[in-house]
């Protein structure tokens, strides 16, 4: 028997479509448990959008209890709600139940409120107020991502009795590979890993054991803060703790891995000037593409009006040497290019830590320097095709080879300095890339080129 | 006594290089030694710069040795270096050994082969056989990431059985958490997490509470792939097969973390045409910035030259119509900033899984409508600005209005279709972002503004 897991192939997925296309279901229930939850999850999505929904629901509900809880925390909110509509009282609230809690909050956090009231009628009084507490945490913070299933021990426990409470506990925790020891006041004065644990003997003293020196963030500590202590210190798990210090939720490294892709995401959006959303493409309709990606499209055309009325006040320079038009593209392009190339670069290496405020005068060192090199290599390439090629007089290709330089070296200093000053007065760096810096180098490159022009032709 | 440990920051930082540069290298270690081994790798970093190579090995060497291995496996190659070369043998050694054998691959990966068999000398034949076959894994591949310190068990263990081997094999184990289960052939038949190992009776077997559909890596499987499968099942531990599905290592999630940024910045710097490079910023010289950065910017330059060949074309035209030539930055410009929204959209749509191919249709009417609505808006706005503002006749307006519907229109349906292009030929989908699309509308936005000037103005 060969015990190595098939990957989920289209073929497979093809295959539980069609057999609940059929309605076959006992069959494709027994293909479908080959899975992990994960990929359950994935195949029920493709199915209410190919078999529909009525006949996916029929199969979710065929699932064993323990699964389908598990498949629901990995639905997508669109398709939560639809099973939630769709089920009975009795089987929503086993989910709700059975779901990890952090898990639960994300969830109601979306839900509308008839629904979260439904859902919550049979909690008790304490769990009502415990999930409201959660409920209320800032979006982004550390706080509306952790969970308070955590395993708690003392720190007079020994060895032995920690593992008992573990093996009481051990189901119904987030994690029990990082154990937390409260004093009486449930202030977190040390934290245990399992390992050590299961490596020490049975009548050790917990405090002897345990790590005083451990990381742990607020409450209100924005989730990017939170995902670069899990990157710096490779945590599993990481406490997080009130302003009095008080242990109030655990946050672990599997909801880091969302985080940070949706961080990047966001940094991505905003690289090039769309609202940053957390809806995936797909799911986003068309208006509210629109809605994402207008605003920024008419400052930035705005900011070319400018170029446009900067371009005016040359006109007469223009009409007497059209020549100088088809260089255009070439300058504000390689303008735009040049900054850009820097901006992102500055604005990655803020954001994984490796570029700190004081290094400003290093980077505008250094990027005076590319500038001026890459600037001298394009301009010495162009002036040759210039003059070769294009069978232009020494003057014109003079103007446009000096413009080029100034230009690729500002832009480079402009898009390495932009990021950085963004930091400084607290704005996010990622607003400076592309879009932003080209519309910028733009202006300026069109002002250096045609100024540049009246002197050296004498026009 | 408050237990929360202090956050590292620039105060103690300085307190501690104080120290060294005045060699109280007592205080300064004890300081030292109230933070995490990152921040002291961190430290000890700054104080290379600050205070001297000499002094800061001074300090590191009177580090208690099981820190100062964990330290030296968190500093920069380029520190490690300099430690190798300043060590005796012996404490090299040590270092060595003590490492975690993942860490051991990378540094040694780094280093010149004759501190590599310095290093291996006092090695046994096995241990030297291992370490090349894990340095001779392809570079990004699992098998460069894996490690073969894993707890392995057999089926027919009890629990009772399976934790006291865990007891004596944890320490050099990467990790404890997830245990492999192998038939007599080495192959992977089960995986069993502590935490079942730990909620379990003693006498329990193995093969009963094992996993066995588990998700596995292959040792050639690239480290995108790999990351991909962290993301998507939110795992502790991936097992890594051969191609006889024979276990040979382990991924633990603490070295995904760095592959996921690693691999994000690449991302970042293919997005903005430069080169591919893991080196921070800061560490990398202006020729090697000018080497990374030029090879794009000069084919996005011969780009904009053919642009400008298109512009001649029109010469004429443009010298009977010299106002055209001021709209040509707004248009230009909106045509590459709306292509990259949507080019940068898709490319991050598929990098996490939301978008596949099958997508296209879906994305192309999408990027349609989305680019005639917001081409629409911009046009109307501009149409009366150019009138009211700019004082144009209606054929003026009516001909820039009319190019920018089609231009946004167009570029947002290129920069939708280009990355799923790229992914479909097998190019990487993150080159098709803002210079590229934007080098492209460029020619199409010349072509299309400039043929309907002459058409509509009958020039």
């Amino acid at each position: 028997m060969d015990y190595v897991r098939e990957k989920l192939s289209e073929e497979s997925i093809s295959l539980i479509l069609e057999l609940i296309e059929n309605k076959n279901y006992i069959k494709a229930r027994e293909e479908l448990l080959k899975f992990n939850e994960v990929d359950i999850a994935e195949i029920l999505e493709d199915a209410m959008e190919a078999a529909g929904v009525d006949k996916t629901i029929v199969l979710f509900r065929t699932l064993p209890k323990d699964i389908s809880v598990e498949v629901f925390s990995y639905l997508d909110l669109e398709e939560q709600l639809t099973i939630i509509n769709a089920i009975t009282d009795k089987e929503l609230h086993y989910i709700f139940e059975e779901l990890p809690f952090d898990d639960m909050i994300d969830v109601l956090e979306e839900l509308p409120a008839n629904i979260v009231d439904k859902i919550l009628e049979k909690s008790t009084k304490e769990e009502r107020k415990l999930i409201n507490t959660f409920l209320n945490y800032p979006e982004n913070s550390a706080g509306s991502l952790m969970t308070p299933d955590y395993i708690s021990l003392q720190k007079d426990m020994t060895v032995k009795d920690a593992l008992s409470h573990i093996k009481k506990e051990g189901m119904s925790s987030e994690t029990v590979y990082t154990c937390y020891v409260k004093d009486k006041g449930r202030k977190l004065i040390g934290i245990i890993s399992l390992r050590s644990l299961v490596i020490s003997d049975d009548d050790v003293l917990l405090e002897d054991i345990m790590e005083t020196d451990f990381v742990h963030v607020n409450v209100l500590d924005d989730q990017e803060e939170v995902s670069n202590q899990f990157r710096k210190y490779g945590f599993i798990a990481i406490p997080v703790v009130d302003n009095e210090n008080r242990l109030v939720g655990i946050i672990t490294v599997d909801d880091i891995l969302d985080i940070i892709d949706e961080e990047i995401t966001e940094d991505f959006q905003k690289m090039v000037g769309v609202a940053a959303s957390t809806e995936e493409y797909l799911d986003t309709g068309v208006l509210g593409h629109v809605k994402n990606r207008l605003p920024w499209l008419f400052y930035l055309m705005v900011s070319s009006m400018i170029t446009g009325l900067i371009i005016n006040q040359f006109e007469i320079l223009l009409s007497q040497a059209i020549v100088l038009v088809s260089y255009l593209p070439l300058l504000m392009g390689t303008g735009g290019n040049s900054g850009g190339q820097s901006a992102t670069l500055i604005i990655r290496g803020i954001a994984v830590g490796d570029i700190q405020p004081k290094n400003v005068w290093k980077i505008l060192w250094k990027e005076l320097r590319v500038g001026f090199f890459i600037g001298l290599a394009l301009s010495l390439l162009n002036f040759t095709k210039i003059i070769l090629l294009d069978g232009q007089n020494v003057i014109v290709a003079l103007t446009i080879c000096c413009s080029m330089l100034i230009i690729i070296t500002v832009a480079k200093a402009v898009g390495g300095m932009l990021p950085m000053a963004a930091k400084r007065l607290g704005i996010d760096p990622a607003l400076m890339a592309n879009p932003m810096i080209a519309s910028m180098t733009d202006m300026f490159s069109v002002v250096t080129y045609f100024s540049l022009a009246s002197i050296i032709m004498g026009l």
